[in-house]
């Protein structure tokens, strides 16, 4: 780029170089105490001691922002790309092919400490929620029927059967769980999760 | 007790009064770095400077020792009394029921500062397996059908139902799960642990 415009997200501006790792850190700080739906722009930007602009300046938006400051480890829109064009009735073989996946892919190792650092601190765990039912569950339960509380419960029972496994397997290594082969674990899970995704399950009392 | 005999377990032996601490320090760090399989009294009372004889004469063994030197928060011979009495293809309820009614009771801040401590450090979570293995799990899969290897798996898979069903609604606190009655989880995750307990398991590949 030689037009002479100046290139967008990387000039700088009043405010300083470290504007960018201000605004981090007080994202960092907020959602962690606040989660996601609880922390506007704003907010973060006086926490920063910047102007709201700059936070505009550098991140395209709320979402990216949260992405950044809680540095994920992987990225869900590519982990599990494809699945919401599965119909929910038969996505359940290719969710638990996908989480097992990633977790057998070299990024295990970060995703290891992110879960270790997100469970072990208490402020970190409301992170852990945030990312679950904005950004992970959304993926995995697009179209399926019912209430948006009937979905949403279904979400849950979905990620609590999917975390369970990937702690025992990986974290916690429980044997003969964590040595068998992927498929027979999918074989295994997957007609739980189907079930709460798109089974019968018992109303509420 | 007034016939002149020795209380056992509570007078004091050469080594002092600090021994019991010493000794628990020592299996302390050394079931969380060898798991419970790994650790030898003699190499516990090696670690402590105390002769052996000092462990007997302050624990009743090695269970007894590891129960206490990793601070259990509950006694899970207490928590699942009686389940082993019921048929396995019976008990997945009595179990659902049983591991939500410690999570709902005052024990509920030490279990979560136990899970947090334990998954977030990469040592303590050897140990949060040898508790699984060796202190729980035998007492859910009673009497469970099947090879060894098919009951240990099994028994794995149940902890993967439960531990998770646990972090989502006690720990992340994903809702609704999280604010639904305790009898409709019973409901909804009870069938998946009656399938991982005496159901039918697809044979590994």
């Amino acid at each position: 780029m030689s037009s002479g415009q100046p290139e967008p997200r990387r000039g700088r501006r009043p405010g300083g170089a470290g504007s960018r790792g201000q605004i981090l850190a007080a994202a960092r700080r907020l959602f962690a105490e606040h989660g996601f739906e609880g922390t506007s722009l704003r907010r973060v930007a006086r926490e920063a001691h910047v102007d709201p602009a700059m936070i505009h300046h550098f991140f395209a938006g709320k979402d990216e922002l949260f992405a950044l400051s809680v540095e994920l480890p992987a990225d869900p829109s590519t982990v599990l790309a494809g699945l919401d064009r599965r119909d929910p009735s038969e996505r359940a073989e290719a969710l638990v092919r996908a989480v097992l996946g990633l977790w057998e892919s070299p990024a295990q190792h970060s995703l290891l400490a992110f879960l270790r650092g997100t469970i072990g601190s208490k402020a970190k765990t409301a992170i852990l929620g945030e990312i679950a039912s904005q950004r992970i569950l959304p993926r995995i339960m697009a179209g399926v029927a019912g209430t948006p509380e009937e979905v949403a419960l279904r979400g849950n029972l979905v990620a609590a059967q999917l975390v369970g496994a990937v702690l025992m397997r990986y974290v916690i290594r429980l044997e003969p769980l964590a040595s068998a082969g992927r498929e027979d674990v999918v074989r295994l899970i997957a007609p739980t999760i189907q079930r709460y995704l798109a089974g019968d399950l018992p109303e509420p009392s």
